[in-house]
C-alpha cells in the first residue's frame, strides 16, 4: 500500500528522480495534479560529477540532493521511497516494492543503468559508474589497492595493484582519465611516497577511432592530446573482449594485468513489465512519439535516457544527456498543463569535457574552442546545473580548495555494509 | 610481510590512530625514530561529533582526515591500514592482518569499544555509536524508518518506526538525545507532512540518578531542563534489561515499543592475544604504571581510553576523555624524546556538553556556566580539536548554515555495500 492520501486532481505518476522526473515533477508541482514521485533512492542525483566522487574529489552530499526537501512546499507531491518492478496498463496501476498504485497519467524517467554487452564476467569484475554508490565503491577501491601495492614487493602484483584500465572514450571515459592522471601525478607522491608513481599505468580503451564521438573533430583531438600530455595511454579502435578480474583481454590478442577496470563504454535501459515488446528497443528504451508518450498506449509516457524518439533530425534518437532529459520533462509538463500535444524540439545548448586542471574542450552551438576558457565555462554550467544554494556552494569552495592546493581531500575508505538484524517479529 | 624499510633508527610501533596514537605519532614524527602506525581505517575519526553524523547535519569527510594526508611530509611514519590481532613480547612482534613485524617499543592506543554488557540480543539489535560506520548506518536506518512510517495506517506500528530509545546519559545520549529533538521540531514536520510529529517521541534512559555523571550538579540538573523543554522522554534511575528489535525491556517491568535503541550505556577495551590477564582490567583495559608502560612489561605501552591508571588523584582510573588521551601521548612522547620516565599527570581543562542549539553547560575547573555562552564556547573548542583547517572550515560553514537554515541538509540513505567480487587467481 503506498498510502497516497486522495486528491480532486488527476494523478500523475513519476518513476525516477533523476534529471526528466526531476525537472517534470518541480514543473508540476504547484498545479492543479497530485503528483506521486516514486525513486529507488530518497535524493536526485547530479551524474555529471560522480566521477569527482570516485577521486575522492567530492562528497556525495554535495551532488545529491534530498527529494524530500525539495519538495517541503509542494504539499500535492508524494515521495515515496520505492522500487517499482510492473506497470498494468489496462487497470493504470503500478506495481511496486510498496504495493500498488493507480495513477491517471504515468511517466517513466527511470534512465538507464551501465551495459555490459552480456559478458558476465565483465559485469561481475568491472566497475561501473552509474549511481553513487558505484562512485563510493570505485573510490573505496581504488584507495584501498593502493594500500595493497605497498604490501607487495613483486613488480607483477603491484602492477595489478596500480593499473586501472577504464573502457569507453565517451565524457565519462575522458574526464575520469583525466582525474586518475591528475591523481598519480600529484597525489600519489605526496600521500605514498613508498611507491614509485611512474609505474602506475592508466589506459582508456575506445571502441572507435576518436575520443568523445559525437562532438566535434577538434573536441577530440584535443582531447586525446591532452590526455597524452597527462601520461595516459590512449587504446583507439580496439574493444575490450574480457576481463576476469585480473587481466584485461583486448580484441587485438594483447592482455593487460589490472584489478581494476571502470567500465564507461555503453548504457540501456530496465524496461517495466507490462509494456509490450513491440514499444521498446533492443538496448530496451521505450519507443515514444514526439510528445514523449510511449508507443500504443495512452497515459503512460516515457521521458529521459529510456526514451527512444526517432525524429527527422535524430533518425537514431537523441542524445542520451541532461539537457535532453529536461527539456523533455519542460515539454511534456506544459504538455500536461495547458492540456495540448506540443511535439518535442531539442535545442542544443552545446556539450563540454573537461580533460583535468584548466583544460577543456567545448562545441557550443555556434562556436567551438578548448583550453582555459572551457574549463571555466564547463565549471559554470555544472555548477549552475547543481541543485540547491549550498551544494553550489560547497561544490565551488571545494573546487577553489583542490585547485589552490593541487590536493583532493577526501582520500577516505568508508563502507556502511549493514548488519543484518531484522527481528522475528 | 607489512614491508617497512629499515632503518637506523629504533622502531616504534603504534595500534591505532586515535586521539592518543594520532597524537603520539605527530610528536614523534620528526625524532629519531622509525614509526609505524596501525589502523583498520586509513583515516582519523573525530568522535565526539559522531552524532552529527547521525542527525544528518554533519558529512563523514568533514570529521575525518586521511592519515596518509596527515603525514605526508614525514618519511619517517609508516602508515598502515590493518587490524592487529595479536602481540609477542618475548619476541617483540605484533601479528596484523598484514602480517608480522618486529618492534623496539609498542604503543597500543586501541580505544574502546560499545560495551552490552554480555546481552547478545543488545548487541544484535541495538545501534552502537563508537565508529562512523556506525554513525552512518543509524543515518541510513533512522531515515529509511521515517520512509517506513508513511506505509502504515496501524497507529502502534507506526510507533515503532518513529519512536527512539537512547540508552546511557552521558555526553553522547544527551547531545543526540537534543539533536534528535531539534530534528523532530524542526525538520520533521517540513519534510514529513504526512506524518504527524507529535507522534515521535523520543526516550532517553540513563541507569544513574542524573544525566552527565562525572560533571557537576548543575550541569546535570541544566541538561535534564534543557532536554524536558525540548519534549524528551528522560527516564532516571532505570536499566534497560532487554530489546529484541521491536521492545524495549526496562526493569520496572515496562516496555516501549521502538525498533531502534541507540546504546550510549557503556564501552569497554579489547585486548590483544599475548597480554597476560594480570594486566587486564575486568572492563578489558590495560593496567599502565604512572608511564603507561603495562604492568609486567617492558616496552609496551597503552594510551588513552585503554589504558587503567590508578593515581591518587583518579583512584578509578582517569575519564576515558579526549583530553586523557591526547595528555598522555604527549607525556609519553616527550619521555621517548627525553629518555626519561616523567610520570603522567592529567591536567582537567573542563568538560562540556551541548544539548540543541544555543543550550549547553561547562564545567571548567574555575567556573561552571551554561546556555548561549557555554554553546559558543562548546562550538570553538570542538572546531580548534578539529584536524586540519579545511576540516575546520567545512564543519564551520554547514554549522552556520544549519544555524540560519534551521535544517541539516545532508537526510541521504546512501549504502557502500561492497559486491563480492573476488576472483579466483
Amino acid at each position: 500500500m503506498l498510502n497516497i492520501p486522495d486528491s480532486p486532481h488527476p494523478r500523475i505518476v513519476i518513476i525516477g528522480a533523476g534529471f526528466a522526473g526531476f525537472k517534470i515533477a518541480k514543473k508540476l508541482s504547484r498545479k492543479k495534479f497530485q503528483i506521486v514521485l516514486i525513486d529507488k533512492n530518497n535524493y536526485h542525483q547530479f551524474q555529471p560529477l560522480f566521477y569527482q566522487v570516485a577521486m575522492a574529489g567530492l562528497e556525495p552530499s554535495s551532488i545529491l540532493y534530498p527529494l524530500r526537501k525539495a519538495f517541503q512546499k509542494n504539499k500535492n507531491v508524494h515521495i515515496r521511497v520505492a522500487e517499482v518492478q510492473a506497470i498494468n496498463p489496462l487497470k493504470k496501476r503500478i506495481l511496486s516494492s510498496l504495493g500498488e498504485i493507480y495513477y491517471d497519467k504515468c511517466i517513466i524517467a527511470t534512465g538507464v543503468v551501465t551495459n555490459f554487452f552480456g559478458n558476465e564476467s565483465i559485469e561481475k569484475f568491472a566497475s561501473p559508474l552509474k549511481s553513487i554508490t558505484d562512485a563510493l565503491q570505485l573510490r573505496n577501491s581504488i584507495l584501498s589497492d593502493l594500500e595493497n601495492a605497498l604490501m607487495t614487493t613483486s613488480y607483477e602484483e603491484r602492477q595489478g595493484y596500480i593499473d586501472i584500465v577504464i573502457v569507453g572514450g565517451g565524457p565519462t571515459g575522458v574526464e575520469l582519465a583525466g582525474a586518475l592522471a591528475e591523481m598519480k601525478k600529484y597525489i600519489l607522491p605526496k600521500d605514498y611516497p613508498e611507491l614509485n608513481e611512474k609505474e602506475v599505468d592508466i589506459y582508456l580503451i575506445q571502441s572507435g577511432k576518436c575520443l568523445l564521438p559525437g562532438m566535434s573533430e577538434m573536441a577530440s583531438g584535443k582531447a586525446l592530446e591532452f590526455l597524452e600530455k597527462l601520461n595516459v595511454n590512449v587504446i583507439l579502435d580496439k574493444r575490450v573482449t574480457d576481463f576476469n578480474g585480473r587481466y584485461v583481454k583486448i580484441n587485438d590478442g594483447t592482455e593487460i594485468k589490472a584489478h581494476k577496470v571502470i567500465w564507461a563504454a555503453g548504457v540501456r535501459g530496465e524496461s517495466l513489465e507490462g509494456i509490450e515488446s513491440n514499444a521498446i528497443t533492443k538496448s530496451y528504451r521505450y519507443l515514444v512519439d514526439p510528445t514523449n508518450k510511449i508507443i500504443g498506449y495512452e497515459h503512460i509516457y516515457a521521458i529521459g535516457d529510456i526514451a527512444y524518439m526517432q525524429t527527422v533530425e535524430f533518425p537514431e534518437g537523441h542524445p542520451q544527456v541532461a539537457q535532453v532529459a529536461i527539456q523533455q520533462a519542460v515539454n511534456l509538463a506544459n504538455n500536461f498543463i495547458k492540456n495540448q500535444s506540443k511535439p518535442f524540439k531539442y535545442k542544443d545548448l552545446g556539450t563540454l569535457a573537461t580533460i583535468g586542471r584548466n583544460k577543456a574542450v567545448a562545441d557550443l552551438p555556434k562556436l567551438k574552442f578548448y583550453g582555459f576558457t572551457a574549463w571555466v565555462l564547463w565549471l559554470i554550467v555544472h555548477l549552475r546545473s547543481l541543485i540547491g544554494f549550498k551544494n553550489k556552494f560547497f561544490v565551488m569552495l571545494n573546487w577553489v580548495w583542490n585547485y589552490i592546493t593541487y590536493d583532493q581531500s577526501l582520500r577516505l575508505i568508508i563502507t556502511t555494509a549493514k548488519k543484518n538484524k531484522e527481528p522475528v517479529d
